[in-house]
């Protein structure tokens, strides 16, 4: 089994949740995938340089400013700090952008129409990515050799550029990329979990993968101002009628989406967690 | 053959100079690792986020604040910036810290008395790094694979803490460790240059290393201030009288030094040259 965890700017920007979370990660037996948020840092490095952060729809707006400093924060501060963090733990990490190995590539996002603001958002330095863009065969061979690969949301467009992406979308780009690579079976690679049994016709297997967002809530809440509210299984018609009833957050919606999008996709289980609970059955799953 | 190559922070900061660098490092054939510096951004940075960089004998005083920009200068934005340029040439980089797949550990450094001001001096999260702290298989197991690896100046001390480290230390320290890595002789693996050709008693070869410094002057020169005065070639006894006729500047010396202790263990060259002279013969050679 292949596990991808994503943790977002809140977690990043909490020492001892981070620590706790670090320690926990460590110990995850299997291979496994680290994708981190760092929008907190983000804003805080922006404004203590004097800048507006600019947020339309939950996205920062990126232009050549904003991305050196995302690109400081993310793939220089936040990156190597929690890379170091987990090599303390004898967790053998390597941290990423996409354009290390040409792991993930991003396409520059052309102008779209913002409907909340009813006219056309240039985002600037925006990248969307794919489960199509990601060099699986790369980090797969990363993960053979027991490294644990650390993503932020820095990407590249092939061309030179650096892009900031959306790092849910990396999680579950990374996890669906994974889930549809077949690799060559071999006795001392295969990770002979019970349920890696996924045989291509000509032989080759591919992994089992777990999508796990680990953020400062126990899940997704029934009642967003009532903590022990979670919700422990939530499948489409459950999606649609907690959407239908307005009891899933705004930005609770497209991570749901995206979630349902990377099963269908391939990927096995998608679970919504706090990040102290990694080792721990709690959480919502989505199935 | 294994080519290592320094850029210093005038190249990393010159945007046209580093443009005809990266395209001609692209086109350098083999197995090559690049190291760069990043110093002068580091101290623009520094002084935009209203503080006052600190240097004592040419060495960053690296308290806590000044760890975070360095780390966001030279391991977010030199680092992608680089990594990103030498994909868009087809070059397949990976940008690295030390603490990327454990690739580089240092030392803090503990206070030293600094002569030139006769007192003790705690340089703060400053690393000294060796050639022994340099995990030369992990580095091996990237060039199998046509992998270029990018360091910067940040290493990590094995607990968790980034450490602020000299990168032309890292290049000849890395350049060492490199020559004496013994490896199987592989047909697919061996680069097969026909310098190459030193074998162990039990059947395993080391890779001839080149070490490249580049900068912004055309090599060693022997006036400092006439351009054109470059020493083509430097063995010890020359190096002894060019200090002893005080030709060698300050900031010369602790490379040459360095560059000899290389050549002693076991690299093959040392070149001194201008960064737009990667690809040709011009610089000054250490024998």
């Amino acid at each position: 089994m292949i596990r991808v965890v994503k943790i977002g700017g809140n977690v990043v920007d909490n020492p001892e949740l981070l620590k706790k979370f670090v320690e926990d990660f460590a110990q995850m037996p299997g291979m496994k995938i680290l994708v981190h948020g760092g929008g907190v840092m983000a804003s805080q490095m922006q404004k203590s340089m004097g800048m507006v952060p600019q947020m339309i729809e939950g996205r920062r707006v990126t232009d050549e400013e904003t991305l050196r400093v995302v690109t400081m924060v993310y793939a220089g501060w936040c990156n190597k700090n929690i890379t170091a963090l987990l090599q303390a733990q004898g967790c053998n990490a390597i941290g990423l952008t996409g354009a290390d190995g040409n792991a993930i590539k991003a396409r520059k996002r052309p102008p779209v129409h913002v409907e909340s603001l009813n006219q056309e958002v240039d985002y600037g330095f925006v990248g969307d990515v794919s489960a199509e863009s990601v060099n699986a065969k790369f980090i797969y061979s990363l993960l053979e050799k027991g490294i644990v690969p650390v993503f932020n949301a820095i990407n590249h467009d092939g061309e030179g550029n650096l892009l900031n992406t959306n790092a849910d979308t990396i999680a579950s780009s990374v996890a669906t990329a994974m889930a549809n690579y077949q690799y060559r079976t071999r006795r001392d690679v295969c990770c002979r979990c019970e349920e890696c049994t996924h045989c291509s016709d000509d032989g080759r297997l591919t992994h089992i993968v777990e999508l796990l967002y680990c953020f400062e809530k126990d899940g997704v809440l029934y009642d967003k101002d009532d903590d022990s509210s979670v919700i422990p299984e939530i499948d489409r018609e459950k999606f649609a009628q907690l959407k239908g009833e307005g009891r899933v957050a705004d930005g609770m919606i497209p991570k749901l989406t995206n979630s349902f999008k990377a099963i269908d996709n391939g990927v096995k289980r998608v679970v919504i967690k706090h990040a102290s609970n990694l080792l721990n059955p709690l959480g919502t799953i989505l199935k």
